[in-house]
């Protein structure tokens, strides 16, 4: 029985540590996944190639790919586009196949409006977790600083609110094990898996 | 931060295994997690503590506790009351511990009604995975246990569909395996863990 593959986005605040947890799922091979090649305006750098680093195309196809909706996901950084096409992504979970996207909460936000079926993992820093601490010992950090990690803080459960977890980033080892679990829980969800069963009864 | 515990619902068809994958997590301490004294009219065997493995009632004092709304879920097996009682449960999920309960498809259905945020698992008879290849390969068993099992094998999915999550028991090592991270990802699920975040930034 194939089931349809997972659409994991793994996002949370920058600086949070998206790439080294990424990293570390990749380099531990602790799931098998498909990556997505994004598609760039900027020129490639040495050893990188086109189709396998990013699918490298002008500034004018890029914004053909917007207006056409083929893009799941794009953003501006510096001077150049980065964009997530729709199409291979789709293609790789009806095979079956996960696909991890690892992107800002803006890129998320806009893939959660097209594939509300994907699993979104908000990474939190671990100062949110501990915040509830030092609040607690209020007297040993100034009322400022306490009080702009509030103000950052509300930013930041406001954006969490709109996924399906929140794995706190205290080691990467804990974030894995946490986004391992998550990946093995959300195959055997039911909502995932009774299309499969309901077929299988359906042909006698 | 202390979170609510979960409460755990593991059931499925009768003969599927319940008793031993509940054993296999208790034995091997996969995750910590309270058990739920039941009620019963049934005698003390030698040795059993009232309190401990069962609270022993009368059938009039078990009657006025399913009267009184005080048990989560009740049965009758052959020709006594078990039942599991409704406030240490509550006590201990506020007390942030998790709790195991191990009951049959028409507990679980009780349940659900009155605790909606239970996590509910369906433990699956392997051959309902597998029906498939059996049904792709016809004619090496009689028809009749083939439309047999189909039959069973849609009311087992028609129960399923109410659940959380489907696993098969295919092995006691890997239905064991799927529980642990099924607990590990609902406890860093949001809907879980946003509560205790927003009550943090609340109290400045």
């Amino acid at each position: 029985m194939t089931e349809k593959g997972l659409l994991l986005v793994l996002s949370g605040p920058s600086g949070v540590g998206k790439g080294t947890v990424k990293s570390a799922i990749v380099d531990g091979k602790v799931f098998p996944f498909e990556y997505s090649v994004s598609m760039t305006t900027r020129k490639p750098r040495p050893g990188e190639v086109d189709g396998k680093d990013y699918y490298f195309v002008s500034e004018e196809r890029f914004q053909e790919a917007i207006n056409q909706g083929e893009l799941l996901e794009y953003n501006k950084y510096v001077d150049h586009f980065y964009g997530t096409p729709l199409v291979p992504v789709k293609r790789m979970l009806e095979e079956g196949k996960d696909v991890l996207l690892e992107i800002d909460v803006n890129g998320a936000k806009k893939v959660r409006e097209k594939m509300p079926d994907g699993v979104f993992i908000f990474l939190t820093p671990p100062d949110l977790h501990t915040l509830h601490q030092r609040l607690e010992n209020r007297g040993t950090e100034s009322e400022d600083v306490i009080m702009g990690r509030i103000k950052q803080a509300r930013n930041e459960i406001l954006v969490m609110q709109d996924y399906d977890y929140a794995v706190v980033n205290d080691t990467v080892a804990n974030a894995v094990d946490h986004i391992k679990a998550i990946v093995d829980a959300e195959h055997v969800s039911v909502k995932r898996v009774i299309d499969t069963y309901r077929k299988m009864v359906r042909e006698d």
